[in-house]
């Protein structure tokens, strides 16, 4: 029996319901998570946007699709619902202008969910969430490794003096102690930037930073392979900005740089990724009002998906301790 | 203290939260009904629309952008969830291609809800599922007066030989007894026809049909006079197609006639109809996917926010009823 | 009988079949047109645009949206196909960047229509097209009256020193002698304009202009009498430009201006003007890339129906000679 | 001398004329149809889709873009149109909420259009439209070979107890002995399903089931070498499901699964399916409400086009036996 | 001779050139302002938006559509820029996310322009940015009368516990002591609110309160008279929120109403305010994200066009001092 | 020190300021030009198009999203703006329906930039544009060789009669020797054509065509290759139609063929084309009315910005005689 109860499509059609995440039981209330694996939150900030804003309605956009989505993993042959709890807990409270108070609000709910074992799925927001999110974790697992897609390192120091904004997050994530840079991986990076070396700037705080331009050369498996041999046992955070994709497969973002991938390499690598010890995941800088179609939030949808098959697929270890926890 | 659990926005943000109607409480669960005076419920069918489909995404569309709606009532002065315990059900099952099985559905949930006292307000979906509304709602109340806004009569015979479509349905509800023309009257008819004969022909039914031409020679307080004379305290059911407003006011609609009123004047007339004994309400025909910047879909939700007042406003005597029942 | 062969929406659905003018009979063979009374054509050229350029597109998205339209007039209590053959002889042949080879299609192909008693309906095309349905208008009738509804007169002396633009040529229309310009009126002027003075030298051209402001304290009544005693029982040229009305009724259009009036307000002025001599008519600068949800499309399109409301109520006596004659 | 009569495009602009197939003759009369080798049709059908619907737009939106093709083909240095006569005989009437009779109405044409060695060349409309088609061809032809490019097999059993939805047709064609499995294929299925097994069930039917993720590691070549094996010499339709591409080839669809291929390497498949068969061909699930700058229209429309050419390149024997007979 | 260098539309097309203001001079340096009489000044701050973010993009597509503006003034018979020298000096720096470092941007440049007598014209922007403005023109001119048309009053107390948003500014502003309450007028607020006393809670702070039911009841001239008498000769700062008008008219918005007015009453009246004493001016909530062919941006630069001729029509004694200074 | 004053974003926002190409300063006095190496400049032209007009909007739109751009170079690892002064000298006069005025225009600003050594970047307009600078260019440097990246040879001969439009330029301008085709190249054909001999009628001029079918089966390594090794080191002129890439990567233009190339790739050939003896580039055939979410611009932004990189990498010998000279 499936432990995640969607409505079956096959009975009530996808396009009708409350716009849960894939439609799944709405689960406010803390008291109830530690009988959960998963809790999908929204994070619905943007004011750390340094361009276009609108990463706030991200979180009900991506819900809004999912619904199309339906349970069972092709590639892993496996319907991950039925092997954990997942829920919607509904979106954090994000106070526009207010980037502390946000950042506590997330890092808050982020350690109680750790706290329980449950491994937060958050859809974003500016990737400035990243940040709240981190500290939460941090705080009850220590230091973590990092995955990170984007187009951008958003290690920079600051915008406009400003040492909190998504461009600069993981500068700040270091300094904090966070994550641990060289069991972290940052994977994508490509366009303009603001000086030549940039990209070093990153790989000197620690990264391993994979370009672009050298995956494009690489087969999806051993992109992998990169990533899952840097970041090894360690705990770790997941973070996407759809911005890694190319603007044809992902229009609906903040930053969008020509000369990405394909949503079809992406999922390759993402579904490959399976075995590690994820704590949490986000998927970031979704704006439904630059969005075509709802691509780039189906997209969205989709990470946030196969996420979900990467927690089930996690090290047996620490899943059975989980399953006899629960 | 308000009746109703809406989210303070002055603490969370209006753009946050799982899309219920106005962010009000999500109750699918009918043993909760008894303590509920409105309840908002989705009806997302159009396989009878005759020109554009789509409007299935009508009850998600009017939910997302009416969180922007704050509780208090300007031109009542009055918070109108104060006074009324207000819930979202969500949505029916509505079956694409299955009319008969999508009207029992619907028949049989506001037969349910009518038996308790609960006052449904249904968010469409094509116009034909006002037929589903009037066969539960006249079940419990018998024949109801209605109160039809709308371009189209809505009571021609048959389309492609099909006698249940979204423009046949009114002949049919006159047809099974379900509504009494002669206290009943449409409102806003224009546009082309397929006979100069159209609009006698509802007139032969027994209803009072005033044109747009005609409405907009007058004031909005005489239309609502017409209207209220013509009910008086009959039972009554109030459904509105946004293609009553001219396209420039609610593009994202099926079949679209220019030459139509604004929302302002629209809603002057709506917000003189307090008083009248409301055992229904609907506002159909939003099709999102040909919306602008929401706004047909914002004019919806308005005028379900405004049928909550109306709602409020109704007939002491019933009300009081209501209230020593509850 | 009907004359003119328009599908029975209640047979074939109205969304269906070749993209016709209501689905009228294509007729591009002129040797069927002495059968004919009315002519719709489209006139595919965008070349003379002072701004957003797309007009060419006009007749496409016109045709693709009139199938909305059904065929019985609400407020004539007419079905005025009944009483007209009405064809659609498809597009003249509009060089892009040649504007009198353009101009010689147009006004050759009218010429020959008016021959054979066909009042040719054209789809815009920028407003230039005009001048060559006025000279082969004009080559059969004589010089003509000419009803202008727009928010710019047109009667600029020329741009970037050309002559020939959508903006000059009412002024050109007069100095070749093809409009009769004290028996000819524009109405709807407004906007900004290159001089004070401007307004003025369309009445030095022996216009009547009615503006914007002023049309508004009128009631549609006055102003269809206003226009009336200017043409008399001239033959008369009616010439529609969408801009005419508001933006927010007509967004689809190359040269808009806020604070224009509303497709209610417009049709009503329209619809009171029957039984004038009409030998020809056109609504122009249409432009799809720029419509939202196809309103500006269906806008002229009812327009479009409603001239041929227009032509069936002509002046008897020239309707009789037409019906012997055919 | 050209067979088919398309107008130059150094003449009449291309952007010109009625929207019929590419501006080709549109011939509805069926006693023409002897003379013919390609009929185009419009199968304007949607109400068996079970997410986004608005197919039945699709066949005037195809159209509407095609123009913008000229005749010959770059790949096969031939002039296709030349070759064949090739017509668009408009929509066959599809009656909304009726899938029986539109099916009834698809399947008598088919029919006809087979016995006088015609091959159609269907323009959807949902997906169910192929169960009607496939009625009429096997009619005619006995079982078939099909080749299906699809992201989903459609080979469901049944969506809310309803046995003929866009989702289960080719089960049902199955079991109706109008196709033979095991010497049929379907290519590009991806995306998330309802149980781990999903493809499974497809390949138990007896189908070949070449998913995306093996696609993508083959050449072209390789694809259409297996597809050719696959169905031989035996008359063969070819279905086209245009969510076969990514969203961000083909947005404008009703139930797109992110991850898919270009529209290059589709096109490169196609290209080469040349000696085969054909019998039939359609290509389905465009979505003009859902299509940003016409480019899911176009793709559609270009397939269409490379039809033509495979028609043209069928089997020499078949070929001329069709060149004698008419 | 004109004194603002605009380039002739009839040499220079409208569509070309850099989008400054109406192709107005760009002249940042402010050495050069004291020649200056109008100031065209970009403020491009959304932190302070409480649902849609995005108006940082509202002053370069205010310009970007304002090349389609001509020079001279239909209602006030004028060309104004040839009676001032009108500039656009760029956008001031705007940091989102620090909105006390912005506002003491804007306010230092404000001061500064007032100091060498010129009128800054605004272009937002969230209306947070009219706080800055009014700090910066309330120190060299003392409190002032205000003019604030919007759908709302903005003078709710916090939002989220934040004393600085677009909801609450003009309560700061009156705290602060930078308007003088009884001397202003707010007009046209509407929609609805959190608590039935919000319009009496503006009131209590001195303001005169015109909502648009009772506007809508009124002549353009009466409310102009209204506000004249209101402000009398005081200096006046103009605020004009684009979501005055209704949501066909302005969808491009942050926070729209329906049952607006249309953008001809609006423009009617803000016409009908000449000769009085103003000392700046802006159009605020302008986002070309949700806009619809530019129509939100036309109104929006219409109001700066118009505000230039209210400059120039300003009360005789200063603008001869003025004439003096320069 | 930068030789270019690019506001930096990390003071300014990205999202504010004027909008010339990248921030760069506005210099639109010829005297300053010999200061200057490279010089963006808008064609605003388009009535040569022969399906889509609108590329008119192209300048002022790839100019509004350039400012997303960082002045750094990734692939380079370099600031081109650092080593080269560039300027935006704003949009040359482009009269709609006079080609020749307008080519005169474009020729004569050319040869006057060319003349003080600086190197031209012209943002389209349609692809006629190139043929007025060719003209300028060869005036003052000798025929040049071509490198063309375009879906089409733009070799036909006329359009309607007409020899000059945006498909003919390149046949012209072998027809007046401003190029030299047997050391040119056309990169990226593909698509429908006119007739099967089309690809070798731009043969017959002398062309090298490298059509998409072929590259994609190439290295960007070998394609650039075969560029360099066609043009050696002879004078160039770099022409790039944007509809060279797949209408998912640049959805904004006027011809769009599918089965294109993604911008990725592009790229990758682009920024292997250093060294190579530049004298002038242009970018064409944008129009933002059909873009979505400014993707479309946002690459052909990026392809100016990437000129900008091969100018600075121009042979040694021709930048260190430009280095003297200035």
């Amino acid at each position: 029996m499936s432990k995640s109860r969607i409505p079956s499509a096959t009975q009530s059609p996808r396009f009708s319901g409350i716009r849960t995440f894939m439609r799944l039981p709405y689960e406010p209330d803390s008291s109830q998570w530690p009988n959960t694996d998963v809790a999908v939150v929204g994070l619905p900030f943007d004011t750390a946007a340094s361009f276009r804003p609108g990463a706030r309605f991200g979180p009900s956009g991506i819900r809004d699709i999912s619904t199309l989505l339906r349970p069972s993993n092709q590639f892993h042959k496996m319907n991950a619902f039925d092997k954990l709890r997942v829920v919607d807990i509904g979106d954090l409270t994000a106070i526009p202008g207010d980037i502390q108070r946000t950042f506590d609000n997330i890092s808050t709910a982020y350690h109680d969910l750790a706290a329980v074992s449950v491994i937060p799925l958050g859809l974003g927001g500016d990737h400035s969430v990243s940040l709240g999110e981190l500290r939460g974790l941090a705080a009850h697992h220590g230091p973590l490794s990092l995955i990170h897609f984007d187009a951008h390192c958003d290690t920079w120091d600051n915008y406009w003096g400003l040492k909190y904004t998504h461009g600069t997050i993981f500068r700040r994530a270091c300094e904090e102690g966070l994550i641990i840079p060289d069991r972290s991986i940052q994977v994508g990076m490509r366009g303009t930037e603001y000086d030549p070396a940039d990209l070093d700037a990153s790989r000197s705080l620690g990264f391993e930073v994979l370009p672009t331009v050298d995956i494009v050369k690489m087969e999806a498996e051993a992109v992998a392979r990169a990533v899952k041999s840097r970041v090894g046992q360690n705990p770790v955070f997941f973070t996407f900005d759809i911005d890694f994709f190319d603007p044809s497969q992902a229009p609906g973002t903040g930053t969008p740089e020509v000369g990405g991938l394909t949503s079809l390499f992406g999922l390759e690598i993402v579904r490959r990724l399976g075995g590690l010890n994820f704590v949490g995941f986000d998927v970031v800088e979704v704006l439904p009002a630059h969005d075509v179609a709802q691509i780039t939030q189906l997209l969205a949808a989709t990470l946030a998906f196969e996420f979900v098959a990467l927690a089930a697929l996690g090290p047996p270890v620490w899943n059975s301790a989980s399953a006899t926890a629960k």
